[in-house]
């Protein structure tokens, strides 16, 4: 089938609009019911005077996507997001996400509607991951799906039978902040021994330093500030640094394999900055889960990473709102 | 109403039978389809001489308690059981549970089906007993619940959306063999620092006689054998041994605590034989929870103990035939 086909195949599906909205970046796209996505645009969120600016943003940036992509508003049946949390997916109301300002019980899915004409669906950015994941990447095809994101913080996205669970007040999936190590280190979240306060990205920083610190024979070495340098420290053989990337490694896996025990998903996606540690990581975290968790959850569990890095929360939302049209 | 009304109302319902299997004794019951228990019947389980004995077993008493009741074969529709896991609840094949000898993929929904002439839901105990409180017990009404059994085992069941979550490999709910201390005392599944090994009835008994060895004052005091000894002691104003409870309450609540922030149910409903420690166990346990979970996961929480005790397994056994007719 030639390329015009193609086009004309695409855009005679229904479209939608999809944003992956974040406290630094947000990306917008045109996206088709078959997954496809037709134009895709970047920016730095504007966010710094408060909630007003950010929403009269997102509204723009959805313009602009749509006039990119050669579509009347007509067109568009939908928009489909995924934002920080906490919110309530149901109401499509956002509570006070950590890292935006002003924030606090805004009626975001009513306010969207009312500007740009088309139903909204809003979901947090880390179950909009999942669903993403599940429905074009790694996980697709599964029936269940427990989908991590290792990056600035440690979340997590719950798939049982195709669809996301929210829980009873929409925070399941917070794996972050379950236990890992009963005495262990303060964590963000004002508990001890969360896995976010080993395995966020900041947290590995942090633990790498201390641990060069303390070795004896780099003293030479300036603290890391980037997991980029992580991972160049390690290939040039820095044992210190390797084993807090294992020891890291290990500390997800047996969040993992209590995921494994409780849920017993058929997969765990990894996703997100912290996964580019590659092997180092993920091969110490494999080890941990077949140690921990029983045989008859570990042999039907696929650990994978994510397949569509950056583009799942996008596909996510698409799906989200598709799912409501 | 009076009690002869009251009866023929019960009767008219549409009945099962329901059995709660365990290793050292079962219980059958006729039920209606409110939940009202009729006839109800508990013997040793004869498993002395391996499964077929076992089965045999399980079917003279169905028979007896049909009997029992004064109804005739033709007016049962169904029969639920309650089973030791692990197990297949889709097919009802056993595999191999460990507390009974020659079980090894025995697929005893047909077995039973082509003896008994009606339809035959098997479930895993764990899986019942959540289902049955869900249904009649602590959970009536609620969308999400997590049922942990504390007894010679740790177990869990989980309901979401009024239905059983089973897994890809029908394993989910074992929060027993969640790990809560790293590097924490062996477990009878071979890994290290599991709940069960802290919270079973056995764990519980060592940990405290442990304490007992150590402590200067204690010499005296012989090893205690069961939990009642444990309730007794600690009436009488024995510290060390209330001490291992409360840490016994604080470990729980760490699982308690990530089942919260992962899965964000409406409730914990705790169930068995180690709940009779009563305020000294689940007071800890409460303020470890509080403790350790989003505010936004504990404010919605309800941590309750088990209303239906011993007819919790029959009642889930019940509701899940039921559900299948």
């Amino acid at each position: 089938m030639g390329s015009k086909n193609c086009l004309m195949e695409k855009i005679s599906n229904n479209l939608v609009l999809a944003a992956d909205v974040g406290g630094t970046n947000t990306r917008m796209a045109v996206v088709n019911e078959n997954g496809d996505i037709l134009t895709l645009l970047k920016k730095a969120t504007h966010c710094k005077n408060g909630r007003d600016e950010m929403i009269e943003f997102i509204i723009s940036l959805a313009v602009e996507t749509i006039e990119k992509s050669n579509l009347s508003k007509e067109e568009i049946c939908g928009m489909g997001i995924g934002f920080p949390g906490p919110l309530n997916a149901e109401t499509g109301t956002i509570f006070n996400p950590p890292n935006l300002d002003g924030w606090d019980c805004v009626p975001l899915r009513g306010m969207l509607e009312k500007e740009l004409g088309v139903p909204v669906a809003i979901e947090n950015d880390a179950n909009a991951a999942a669903l993403g994941e599940w429905w074009k990447g790694a996980g697709s095809g599964v029936n269940s799906l427990f989908c991590i994101t290792l990056g600035t913080g440690v979340g997590g996205g719950i798939i049982l039978d195709g669809n996301i669970w929210h829980g009873a007040s929409s925070i399941a999936g917070e794996i972050g902040h379950t236990t890992v190590i009963r005495d262990g280190i303060k964590c963000t979240c004002g508990n001890i021994g969360c896995l976010e306060a080993y395995a966020c990205s900041g947290g590995i920083l942090r633990r790498v330093n201390d641990a060069l610190l303390k070795g004896r024979n780099n003293d030479s070495l300036q603290p890391l500030t980037d997991l980029k340098q992580v991972s160049q420290v390690i290939k040039q053989g820095n044992e210190t640094v390797l084993n807090v990337i294992k020891e890291t490694g290990v500390i997800l896996g047996i969040a993992v394999a209590n995921i494994a025990n409780l849920l017993n998903p058929e997969m765990i996606v990894l996703f997100g900055g912290v996964t580019n540690l590659g092997e180092n990581l993920v091969v110490s975290l494999k080890e941990e889960v077949k140690r921990r968790a029983f045989k008859k959850a570990t042999e039907s569990l696929r650990i994978e990473l994510s397949q569509l890095g950056d583009n799942s929360g996008i596909l996510g939302a698409a799906k989200n709102i598709f799912s409501k049209l």
